[in-house]
């Protein structure tokens, strides 16, 4: 479980780092960042897990995001991985399409060939690369929350809901909060996990939900002027699945907001001072 | 002088858009970003230019500089050019070098061939794109001030001590001060400019100062990390120029720092509460 580092970068009187290490899980070398804050020596901080969109790797969060300010304010680390395995050898779309494969691990273990090899990301995500951010920075796992924008919102609420007590906050950027009712998603989770739809389930947030899956309060931003509010997101079937279950969402409709990091870099301060209200 | 929108985004409750235009300066089309905070209708707001360093382009700090909060909390507009004319025949660097060319334009009107024709960078950035700024955009032309990065920072150091009475505040971070003393200024001034260097001095800061230039107050950040600090950007000749000359230097050496936009995202928003104030 050797890490490299790639690069750190000074930045808010912390460490902005990028590492890279092979992956059991994937089968592959995989790139994540870490921000660590200013802190007492010997401290352990809460962690932030931030899953990152279709097409995106960490950089685009670590670049464009503009957390750094809230978390050195919040004592806050900040973890954001790789959207999907990544090398030679590893399979993609067959038509190279931006929804499907490199840049699209939709956050699941896949089952079907030739994906089922490399394609681990909820394994990755939930076991492989918290132990290494455990054993290699100042992270207090008893303290961590979970966020993610597009695909990475649909990642953050299905692991978010499967691992509540882990979890202490949950929320997301326009999320895909029902793969399942939704090409972005049917293509995806079709691909990954074969046609059986019942093995989708635990891959969805709305399906969780209504399969018996609670949280304790949830916050979603969805802009409005985003292109794939109504054909990938339909932020109104989380709404109507947290109403019926009793989980208080609060689902803030942006006005004018759109589909990019202008977006989430509006909101995400906001973001993590709500996870480090939760975080304690 | 028309103007073309290439995109535009809502950020921190304003618009972030990026344009382009026919230059008559270079002759080339030009793409620059402005950021318009929210504002009352009609109402007139100050504006901060900042001059990107080599290799930039708009793009760079537009993305990474985490510059919208603070301008959309202090009713700030925000522009950023190019830094070099780009496109079909303009001439590059004969070996294709990062520090002359393209990218590289130095913000000088330049009067060696070949250069002569499109790398009228002062013209452009001095009179053309504020024209254009003018007239497009809720601007108020009587509060403007300038800041930038490394060859930006000379650019902003260099415009700033010509233009006193246009611009209320003048910062810039890991500034070239020196050009004529430094590899990079060298080589582009000789370039650009030809061998005598008394055509230089109105493009060194630390020249135009000796040469009688003042300013009421100058706020610099200086890595010191920063790869290039002891070969190419010697703040202590900026220091020595303004401490014989009376200017009143508030020159941040910023312990661990680099050259790079962590660097520059972690203290852009001081520099433009410095500003704010200045502007009135």
């Amino acid at each position: 479980m050797a890490m490299e580092t790639v690069s750190t970068n000074k930045a808010f009187g912390g460490a902005q780092g990028v590492y890279k290490h092979r992956s059991s899980s994937t089968g592959t070398e995989m790139t994540f960042s870490v921000f660590v804050p200013s802190h007492a020596a010997g401290a352990k901080l809460p962690v932030v897990w931030y899953l990152s969109g279709l097409t995106c790797t960490h950089a685009n969060v670590t670049e464009k995001g503009e957390f750094r300010r809230a978390c050195a304010e919040l004592g806050l680390i900040f973890v954001a991985p790789d959207t999907s395995p990544r090398g030679e050898g590893v399979p993609d779309d067959p038509a190279g399409a931006y929804d499907f494969g490199l840049g699209a691990g939709f956050y699941v273990d896949a089952t079907e060939a030739p994906f089922a090899k490399n394609y681990r990301m909820w394994s990755y995500v939930t076991e492989e690369l918290p132990a290494l951010v455990a054993a290699e920075f100042p992270a207090d796992m008893d303290r961590q929350s979970i966020t993610g924008h597009s695909m990475g919102g649909h990642g953050a609420l299905t692991i978010g809901l499967t691992y509540p007590d882990r979890f202490k906050a949950v929320s997301a950027f326009a999320p895909i909060v029902a793969p399942g009712q939704v090409p972005w998603g049917e293509k995806a989770l079709t691909g990954y996990l074969g046609a059986d739809r019942a093995a989708w389930r635990r891959h969805d947030a709305v399906a969780l939900i209504e399969d018996g899956a609670r949280l304790p309060d949830l916050l979603v931003d969805q802009g409005t002027a985003d292109n794939f509010l109504d054909g990938q997101l339909k932020p109104e079937l989380l709404e109507a699945a947290c109403g019926a279950a009793g989980i208080p969402l609060t689902l803030r409709r942006q006005e004018g907001y759109d589909h990019s990091y202008y977006f989430i870099s509006t909101f995400l301060a906001d973001h993590l001072r709500w996870h480090a209200e939760r975080l304690g």
